[in-house]
């Protein structure tokens, strides 16, 4: 399986769209708003994985305004058909080292509570990501805010090198 | 003292930016974003409290998107001059009535750790916020972000009936 990771482009949306319905995790409201995100790329930087010519993944991240060097992770998707692939984690390692190249120095990330977020938890613990803080009933009644926060050291991963 | 709570307007710019700069907390980028914010009616709730008329204090609410019932409180300033007599309490009166009556339910505020936020800190504890979060180096190095939030119960205060 050959995988790219390179930046979106407007051709990417209905690759990105299927991605984001098949994921099955994201209501129709989250679905409009990571489209019209994933469209603004003046204002996120916006990084896909591209297998056998489908984009097959993505995520979308942005400086967070008033601060020195913290970056928000607003949304990350992986098709149900290429998790467990390694497809996040190449993601990941992109925008980690987009991050520093930028001079950040912490990725923070807001999630859900809900059962259906588990995976996505797991990956993030193994990836580096502590504990922040926790928004009771911040989604909806039941469905709580995660905030997870991931200091990044300012040398190349030695994986890069 | 006369003292109005009110919807902002454009006419209220300088009485703002002089608040805001008064206050002594905000750096200019802050008060330039702040400023942005307080221009956007079409986007943000904004109350302000009016003095002898001028506006002395305000603040600046908006609905959190993907969310329910959740609201973000993005910033509040009262000069100076006017700070302890009860400026403050006014305008979170006004904005939980109003938060209320359009169906929210909690109120969520970013601060900063910084010494200069000792004051915010004890007002926002004595209105029933709590904390929620904490985020380290968030604004820049030693400047965390403490996250704090207050739930609402739908009926309205004894006060307003």
């Amino acid at each position: 399986m050959g995988m790219i990771i390179r930046e979106m482009c407007a051709d990417d949306h209905d690759d990105i769209h299927e991605t984001l319905t098949a994921c099955g995790v994201f209501n129709e409201e989250e679905i409009r708003v990571a489209l019209v995100m994933a469209a603004a790329a003046d204002e996120y930087a916006l990084f896909c994985a591209e297998i056998d010519r489908r984009v097959r993944g993505y995520v979308c991240i942005g400086r967070t305004p008033l601060t020195l060097s913290t970056w928000y992770l607003y949304w990350t998707c992986v098709h149900p058909q290429v998790q467990g692939t390694g497809v996040a984690s190449a993601l990941h390692g992109h925008l980690e080292q987009f991050i520093r190249a930028h001079g950040g120095e912490r990725i923070v990330v807001e999630t859900s509570s809900r059962a259906e977020y588990a995976r996505a938890h797991r990956f993030y613990a193994n990836a580096g990501y502590q504990p922040a803080g926790r928004i009771e009933h911040f989604f909806k009644q039941g469905d709580h805010c995660v905030i997870l926060c991931k200091p990044l050291t300012q040398h190349l991963p030695s994986s890069s090198t």
